[in-house]
């Protein structure tokens, strides 16, 4: 378990950023926060969900932590490291919780100062609302979160890790290299933000609404996305989600051409395969 | 509201007709039922949920009921009238609830003894379980419900439909012509059914489990799925389908080259486009 004393300093104060804070300081830890929006700093001291706070980057207020979350975008989280890490503590241990890793690790390892480490981590949850008033130490309970060390991380650094995100009551902690890390994201949670998105532009639904049954809302539930965030996840795993969108479309045209053709067998035999390996999720 | 001394007869008790059963019932109605299973009908008249029920079809058994509610496969309900329409009393209302409707409601009317009228609905709601087992009378609470008229349908057989659909609790009760019903369902429905099962089968993903986020879950809940009849209902609404199928791939496709063009105007425009249709569903 992570020591009691360690301080741990929250950059980024939306929705995840705030329910790391939210969660961290109900489990006893002192936590902070550093924002660009005054008004999430001043929301987040009113309802305790952190003990200090600033708009500002200084160095006074950055060395006395231990502990650093990055909850940034990808780009921005490099810029900051590259503007503000002389501030940094040493010895200090960060991580982030972007949806991507290759690109972030690598960025970040090759700039960051030898006498900090940086292990960064994905917590797979989320939801269709943003900022700090939606934050709740609840969200990562029954979550699934990928901590994405790399060759050159010590064993401290992701037991801390370790033992951070473990405070977050998620179900299955796992483990995976940055690259492994994205060709699943790619997979689990890009390719599918891209078929909803498709989806939910291929016809006005605005007269839908009163005709649709479950599916199709479960299936257009993430077509409510960040445009901001997303463009830039899906450019910085572009070739890994390209392939992705390439294998579905596969399929797709698979069962498309079985209709044309009316080769029923096929059919069913991918909705055969398609049963039983949903059932997978059921366990 | 359905007069209390209609007599109503479900042909199919599996999840749907045992469902109606059990909300017709508990409405004070006499409902019975017609299952090759004596094992379906043994489970209904133990519980309560229908007064008899046979495997045999008897005209002494059919003729005794005034509104007949067949919970078939499309090709079945058509072979069964074609078969045993004689027994049934005349001025009967026969409704459906199967999910695709200008096949089945022209074939039905071709066919169709001039004495009796045919309604067709689609309730649109379900699980991904099977059988009068899991049957419940809650299942229609919140659901929406569309009836298919034709141009030769009378005030009184739309009214009856509307009567009976409204015992079951739906949310929303909406009519289209048959045609009208298809184009919809190819694209809320089957659609969404053919991406789930392409998702699911594009890659192998018994380990997946332990990395998924909610999304994954969400887009693919529905990829278990009934082969035997989702294929028929597929093949039957094969135009339309195929049509929807089309539309769903250039918008795919539109996103992965603006991927692969580093377009990041026309991907934000996308998800801009979507994340306004997509507020349509949670008003």
């Amino acid at each position: 378990m992570l020591e009691k004393n360690k301080k741990i300093l929250i950059i980024g104060l939306g929705l995840l950023g705030g329910s790391y804070a939210d969660a961290l300081t109900s489990k006893g830890y002192y936590v902070a926060a550093i924002d660009k929006e005054l008004e999430s700093i001043e929301y987040a001291l009113s309802k305790g969900i952190i003990k200090s706070g600033t708009t500002e980057v200084s160095e006074e207020f950055v060395k006395e932590f231990d502990i650093l979350i990055f909850c940034l975008y990808p780009k921005l989280f490099i810029e900051w490291i590259d503007t503000y890490q002389s501030f940094i503590k040493p010895n200090a241990l960060l991580t982030d919780v972007t949806g991507i890793k290759k690109y972030v690790v690598e960025n970040i390892n090759k700039i960051l100062r030898k006498d900090v480490e940086f292990v960064g981590h994905h917590p797979m949850a989320g939801k269709e609302v943003y900022g700090v008033k939606n934050a709740t130490k609840e969200m990562f309970k029954g979550a699934n979160c990928i901590i994405t060390p790399t060759s050159s991380s010590t064993k401290d650094g992701i037991k801390t890790v370790q033992s951070l995100v473990e405070l977050l009551e998620f179900q299955n902690i796992v483990t995976l290299s940055p690259a492994e890390h994205d060709e699943m994201i790619g997979f689990l949670s890009q390719l599918t933000h891209c078929i909803a998105v498709s989806l939910m532009t291929s016809k006005d639904s605005m007269n839908l609404v009163k005709y649709t049954g479950d599916s199709f809302r479960d299936l257009t539930r993430i077509a409510k996305i960040n445009e901001n965030m997303w463009s830039e996840l899906f450019l910085l795993n572009k070739e890994e989600l390209l392939t992705q969108m390439t294998e579905f479309e596969k399929e797709f045209q698979k069962l498309k051409n079985a209709l044309q053709e009316e080769d029923i067998e096929t059919m069913k035999d991918m909705m055969r395969l398609s049963t039983t390996r949903r059932k997978y999720f059921d366990q």
